[in-house]
């Protein structure tokens, strides 16, 4: 504590402090260890067992909420603007966070809303640790190059569902009584659990339903497949287009200087030849 | 509507009107808007309790059916040649979509195939969204690339198929009862779909049939993941053939045009050699 | 037939003719048809509802055995020695399932073996159309790189099925009676098929059981993951290597061609140095 | 042997002596073949029908105990420094095997642990093939590389583990009764083992429940998928990495070598035409 607020600390404005705090290596690791103290918390109260220290839980919770809160204000007044703040978007998500816990609950259906609140604490490892914050940046990137096979998909599904809800309505009420269920039942049939007791069951009363299942099945791990093939492509084409450009800083360059050299060579020799002209006019 | 029919109208054939309009914005997203209603009515109708808007529906449904009547002759009345329409495989499609549910139908079993008719109509968002429509392309493309390794793996299934029906007939008739029950059958242990249930059952018959069972996964999953390697290294070939014209443009090129300064600068240097030989002849 | 025994048949020999049969596109088409024909012979045995077609069957079975013999023997004589016939690796598969259908068989297991050998001919698709011969030779090509993984994969099931087979046998001793019923146990679990009810049944007996599994399945899947990118990698590499040699071909020749250039040049120069100094000489 | 104890073995120290047993290729195949003995011994006392073979068995389990540790002796011994012995992995790894199996156990618990120990010798065979020595360390250096994303996985079954437990532990105490068995259960999901059941079960408590499931799904499926293009990524740079390293070799050289000696040719023309100058000064 010395070493922020000791010999020279009134040369030290209020926010240079925070700054330093913030920046502290061993205060990330507190943050870090609280996080998880807050999220065994959250997994002990599960247990039944843990009943009898109900007190105390609700005590750690309580400390584990005054924390975050001082921490997130320590973190703002460390910034020059408080608007600088909320730049960033991992810090609205921690501001979100831990402001959500805040909100005073009462009710019973409030408190289980608090605790599945406090559940997303959880979240803040995400946005304390670097290389989680990279991972997640790269899949919220690959989103949207998912997104229209993602609607292909979906589009093939409703199509199916439509069919399968007309067709087998009569069979099974429960797995095809309107296009929601039935789209249920064909993701389940995607994931292929018991998706030959669907099919069974159809086909005493449509015999030929089977190429319905197949067709479904071949469609989608067809789209599957081809969706993988498109991004291991994406992602070469990005590494090639990074591997030309790398090129260009070594061997391109190293060819446009070897030509520069070679037209300074023929400048020499023309002025040689120059001279050597100069030399035999003299002589005549 | 101003803009269209309005003051210099008069200059104007109705081909060019037509023609206006469907390179409309405007038009493509309400075609978009209204294939998605359609899309949704056919879902609503699988809802029992959409029973009291029957009629409701019905009229959206007419609606809907002449909207995209009347959209396709206007695309058709924007092209020069009615012959140039067809000339695209997605003017087909949607002319074939529409004209399909404009058959009038009788009696209860056409009933349902005018509403599996009605489904297909959802289709047309793959023909309307550019995306999808290239999505589609690339699918379709990588369909012969697929082919001998699913005519392979359907020699294998039926070879399979024989003999499980040939040995397991008297264990289980539903499943091995003849070979394309077999096939079904295979298909859904390639899923690993309560496969060893079945495998329990021929083993107490067959205490061997284990092999049968396992010789069958490996060959299927072998075949899987060498088709998944071929379509990387097919993928790849062309990518590294891509690169391989790029560079064409760029590394060989200059290459090519520093061995043409290099051959000027040797004719540079003979000529030098020419005329200090010719000084020399002058002097002696 | 003209073609073949015609007028200038005199002057051919009898291996001629056959080559000529053997080499001719219609025989080759005809080959086909003859083993799917021989296919569907071997899948229509398995409808018992064929029953009366019996003696039809049995001819068409006779004819197709007779025909695949003629058809061996003219490629046989077609070749100029016998043992060029046997030097290739689908010739001797050809001639092993052609004659194994010959052996006269009594008995009724003997007519078991006989109808399993006839399915066999289905493979002979394989051997005559070229493309799926070079995705056969891909796919056994692709075995030893995956020799070495599947040895390991073994070790791990035989470790895991030991430890196995010695603690959870009081469990259920049809799942873990020895080591082999666990390997087979594990391989279930290794598709996951139903593996939550093993788990559920151990874990009553040894309540951390579930550690058992869930590393099972991380090693499995771990190996299998690093697998599939070795084959990548190893894929990637033999491509690398292709454009290596092919750039061999184009830049590095280039490049070895210019400097070439460069040292004629320099000697060249070195010439008309020598030719400048002896007129120096001769001046002085 | 006499290759070994022979006429020159005065002038032999033992260390040379173990050494050259050591490196001896048929020493090694032996040491292979006693390892498959000492598994083919634990996997045969899985079947109770050898318990009449217990004494051969215990007799044959002593002498490759006994083997076992003369081998690692002799191993030992061939080192120049013991401490040399230990630096290498795979040797400590032997160590630890060979000499856990040796400590004396009594006790019913004891003797189950002696079993199990004896287990682990299967996998010497790694230590002792050079193949699956290299897969081994393959494995092992792409475990970081999993790390970080092993841990996001960890934290979205945290959290939906927290989720499920306080929603569905009415539903299903053996289930969702705490946070342990949730994510137990949401591993059973992500395996998509039976997740249907789990489902339809909470939705008829909470019928919104699908949308938990989903998601739960969704997310691990599209992470793992990232995953994997994360690793071929990786692989990628990797070998690309080399492929430049091997090109600094080959053609970045070249063009170097080729610029030096464009460069000695302006210095060759720089002498002619110094030369020159001087002719041209003496002239005058």
């Amino acid at each position: 504590m010395r070493r922020w607020f000791g010999t020279r600390a009134s040369a030290l404005t209020w926010r240079d402090r925070f700054e330093r705090i913030r920046a502290n290596k061993i205060f990330e690791t507190l943050v870090i260890a609280i996080i998880i103290v807050s999220a065994l918390l959250v997994g002990a109260k599960t247990y039944p067992e843990t009943g009898r220290f109900h007190y105390w839980l609700l005590a750690m919770d309580m400390a584990v909420t005054v924390f975050f809160l001082v921490e997130i204000v320590i973190r703002m007044a460390a910034e020059k603007r408080l608007r600088d703040f909320f730049k960033q978007g991992w810090n609205v998500f921690d501001f979100l966070i831990v402001t959500a816990s805040l909100v005073p609950l009462g009710g019973s259906d409030m408190v289980l809303l608090a605790r599945l609140l406090r559940i997303f604490r959880v979240l803040r490892l995400v946005s304390m640790i670097p290389e989680l914050r990279m991972l997640m940046a790269a899949l919220i990137k690959s989103i949207p190059r998912m997104g229209y096979v993602a609607l292909l998909m979906f589009i093939i599904f409703y199509i199916y569902a439509a069919i399968g809800s007309f067709l087998f309505v009569d069979v099974d009420d429960y797995l095809w009584g309107n296009i929601a269920t039935a789209m249920l039942t064909l993701f389940r049939i995607a994931t292929f659990e018991d998706w030959t007791d669907i099919m069974y069951a159809t086909q005493e009363a449509y015999a030929w339903s089977w190429i319905y299942y197949l067709t479904f099945i071949f469609l989608t791990a067809f789209i599957f497949l081809n969706m993988m093939i498109g991004i291991v492509l994406d992602v070469m084409q990005k590494e090639s287009a990074a591997i030309d450009r790398e090129n260009g800083e070594g061997e391109e360059a190293e060819l446009q200087d070897l030509r520069h050299d070679v037209r300074q060579l023929s400048g020499q020799i023309a002025r040689l030849e120059a001279s050597l002209q100069r030399q035999d006019d003299d002589h005549r």
